[in-house]
Order: C-alpha cells, then sequence, then structure tokens
C-alpha cells in the first residue's frame, strides 16, 4: 500500500470546514470523491486539522493511501480535473509508511487578514474581514508579543473538541500593515480549537483599549475565555503553512 | 433636481452584466433599489457602458438624479448598507445638470487578467482567466502595439448593439508580466460589444503563433470577425478607468 501526501489550497467559503459532516459540504468529502474517482476505489483523506466553516487554506496538508499505480508528479493535474474550481492540488509526494499529517507535524501557520477604513472593497468579502475604524500597530504588537512562548492556551480556545492537552508552543505572532490591511501571522506547535481566532480578537482588544497588553499573561494564567477577547470572524483565516520532516516536509515548503 | 454620480466597484461574477435584464439580476437594477429605498421614491441609474455577465468593475461610474437631500458624502456608507457585499459605492459627487455616465465620457479603460502555468488558484477562479501554457510576452507586446490610433473595430466586436460608428481610438494597449500572471490594459476612446475581449483573444493568437503581427492592420481593414482570435472569456475582464471632465472627472481620478 503505498502513502502520498497533498499539498492543498481552497477557497472555504462554500464549505463547512475540512471535516466530514453529514449532509454538509465539506473539503474532507469533497476531495475523496475525487481520489475515488480516480483511484476508482472507496478512497479516505486524512488532513492535518479541521478547519472551520469558511476558513481557507494556501498551504493544507492531506494523506491517503492507495494501490492505485498513478504516479505522484501526475497527481495534482488528475485530480484538479475532477475537483471544483475552489480546491486545487498543487503538489504530490510520496511519503514514509508512518507519515500522520497530525501527528507528525511539527509546526503550523495561520495568517488572519482585517481591512480597516472606510469602505468595502467586494473583491475581498469572504476573504478579510472588514471592520471599519482605526487599528494601531505599535498596540497591536504589544499585545501579539504576550502570547510568544509555552502556555495553556484555554483561555483563547472554544471548548468543542476533545484534546489531551491545551499547552501548546507559540512561535511567532507577528503583525504587519499595508495600507488599511492588517495580516497576522501566528506560528505555533499546534493550535487549539478557535484560538488563532481569539488570539486575533484579543489583541485586536488591545489595540481598543478594552485590554492591557500586560494583562494577556494574566488571562492565560486564569484559562478564562470570558476574559480574552473575542473569537474574529472565518473569513479572514488561512492556514498558510504546515511543517514535517522528510519528504511531505519537502513537499509543502517548496 | 440634483444630479449625482457615484463611483462603484464590483465582483460581476453573480450578476448578468450591469444593463437590467428582465428576470435576471443585474448591478444596475441592484444598485437601483438601494437608491430607491434610500431616496424613498424610484430612481433610475445610468451608467457608463454595459458590462457582460462575469465582467467586473474595479471603476465604473453611474450617475442618478434625486429631490433626494442627502449629503453626496454620506452617500457611499448609506448605499453601502443597503447593497449586496459584491456591490460598493466608493465615492459619491454632486454633477453638472447636462452630465451624462456615457456621453460625457472621455475615455476607458478594461484591464484583462490571464494566469498561465499549470496548477490552478483557487481564489482566482471567477476572476482571473486561466490558461495553462506558455505565453510570451515580447510578441503579446508585439500584437497589442497593432492596435494603437484610430480605426474601425468591426474585426474585433460581436454584433449585437447598435451603434452609429464603429471607429474608436485606443490610446494604450500595455503587457505586463508577473511571473505566471499576465495583464492587458486597454485604454480607448471607447469599446464596441466584446471589443476588449477580442483584441486580447487576438494577441494571444500572436503570442501561440497562429497570427503574425503585421495582420492585425490588415484584419482590421476588413473588419471581419472572423479572421481576428477568439473572445476570451469574461472572468478576466476588469473595467479600471473612466475619465470625464469636471466633479466628475476629480472623483473618479480620486
Amino acid at each position: 500500500m503505498r502513502q502520498l501526501a497533498l499539498r492543498l489550497s481552497y477557497d472555504g467559503s462554500a464549505y463547512h470546514g475540512w471535516q466530514r459532516q453529514k449532509g454538509l459540504p465539506t473539503v474532507q468529502e469533497t476531495l475523496e470523491e475525487a481520489l475515488t474517482r480516480l483511484c476508482k476505489t472507496e478512497t479516505r483523506a486524512l488532513g492535518c486539522g479541521r478547519t472551520d466553516a469558511g476558513v481557507h487554506a494556501r498551504k493544507y496538508c492531506a494523506g491517503f493511501r492507495t494501490e492505485c499505480a498513478v504516479p505522484a508528479d501526475r497527481l495534482p493535474l488528475a485530480l484538479n480535473a475532477l475537483l471544483p474550481p475552489d480546491i486545487a492540488v498543487q503538489a504530490a509526494c510520496e511519503v514514509e509508511p508512518d507519515f500522520h499529517p497530525v501527528f507528525s507535524c511539527r509546526k503550523k501557520e495561520y495568517t488572519y487578514y482585517v481591512r480597516s477604513g472606510v469602505i468595502r472593497d467586494p473583491f475581498e468579502r469572504d476573504r478579510v474581514w472588514f471592520r471599519p475604524g482605526e487599528l494601531d500597530l505599535a498596540r497591536l504588537r504589544a499585545g501579539a508579543e504576550q502570547f510568544l512562548g509555552t502556555h495553556d492556551f484555554s483561555a483563547v480556545r472554544s471548548v468543542g473538541t476533545n484534546v489531551k492537552t491545551t499547552v501548546r508552543t507559540v512561535y511567532d505572532f507577528s503583525v504587519e500593515q499595508e495600507g488599511d490591511l492588517f495580516s497576522f501571522r501566528i506560528c505555533a506547535s499546534g493550535f487549539l480549537y478557535n484560538m488563532a481566532r481569539a488570539m486575533v480578537g484579543t489583541v485586536l482588544y488591545v489595540s481598543l483599549g478594552k485590554l492591557r497588553p500586560e494583562e494577556i499573561p494574566e488571562i492565560l494564567d486564569t484559562g478564562d475565555r470570558c476574559l480574552a477577547g473575542p473569537t474574529v470572524p472565518p473569513q479572514g483565516l488561512y492556514m498558510t503553512g504546515v511543517w514535517y520532516d522528510g519528504e511531505a516536509g519537502r513537499m509543502m515548503q517548496a
């Protein structure tokens, strides 16, 4: 049995996230249907993480096992011909038998986009969160750096999934501004449910003066979700990086 | 009666073009519904030109007459609250009583985007024409410059609209490349039906070696649509500029 990994990008607007849900369109089900047609036998795919309804991916890793003989370098075009236009396979490679999209993952990156300003851009609907009003880059950055390091992130997750531990390491949380477009890039060992969106909501609270940066470590210590900022809406969020060792790692970074 | 001009941008994916058509969603009808709700009386809008189904606008000018007293600088936010997220009013101003979005227009610009390369981008579906295969920038440019100047453009229009003359002046037709994304910017005194898309299709034929650049003036002389290249699909096309004298001109260029 071969095992393969795929690098995907998708516009999540039309999907109820990655993970299969009865009666709702999902990226996983859509990919599995394409794999099943290509491999001519029921084929299941594993993803590197759940993404929520409306969340996008510029780099997402999925794995699948197959007896099908199609060479890895022909998979992107063959699958793209079977996939809808809002999902694309960018690359594919053979991976080690013990590769697992979730458990082999070393770190992940999400990027969130907020458009401040007055007039919305029709081309950014479903792609960027339009939030009229001023934002303060220095305050956003002061808030962001409070999240760096290893913490229990219970205060910035939504309940609803079972995890063994709520401790994660945030390696980087950078905020950039280009005109009135703000981008928030978070790189971490892993993300709890809604963690990226609650972190962005919390640094926005710092920009608005509703929280002081030095309160963030205290909030993380309490583990109380009610003390942190709100979960920002899904359409601004993109999975933008997944890191592995070996072949999958080379493919994801190419 | 006041007369006002609006600068609009819209994602045309969901619309059957600008112009009202019975039973089909159009940008004109959608804008008129918002104007009618705001002004509390049936209000009609005039556009600066037809755009086809699926064609977009980053800068489009519409005009309307009203007795309504709302100040011009409050119109964008007031209308955007009533418009769907794929249409936005960017600016508004009072214009002279004899202003007409079509007849006062001095020149217009359309920009067309083609993605060459191998793998499609899900975020560019409906926004860029994905056309796998190599394109040659020098050949594209050699074809484009043949269109400059004043000509009868019958050979690159589709029939179906009545116009007094098929003579237009093309002031600029520039082609740029960024990686495998090609942009075609055409500035002209006016555009016949499908003229921009047929001009792009014709320079693509030059890149593919199906036409020589020096054949283009001969084709324009014949006026025979069958000799020029094909009409490229709508989703890559954007209205990107409209020029006027006076207040409307200042608003459109701001």
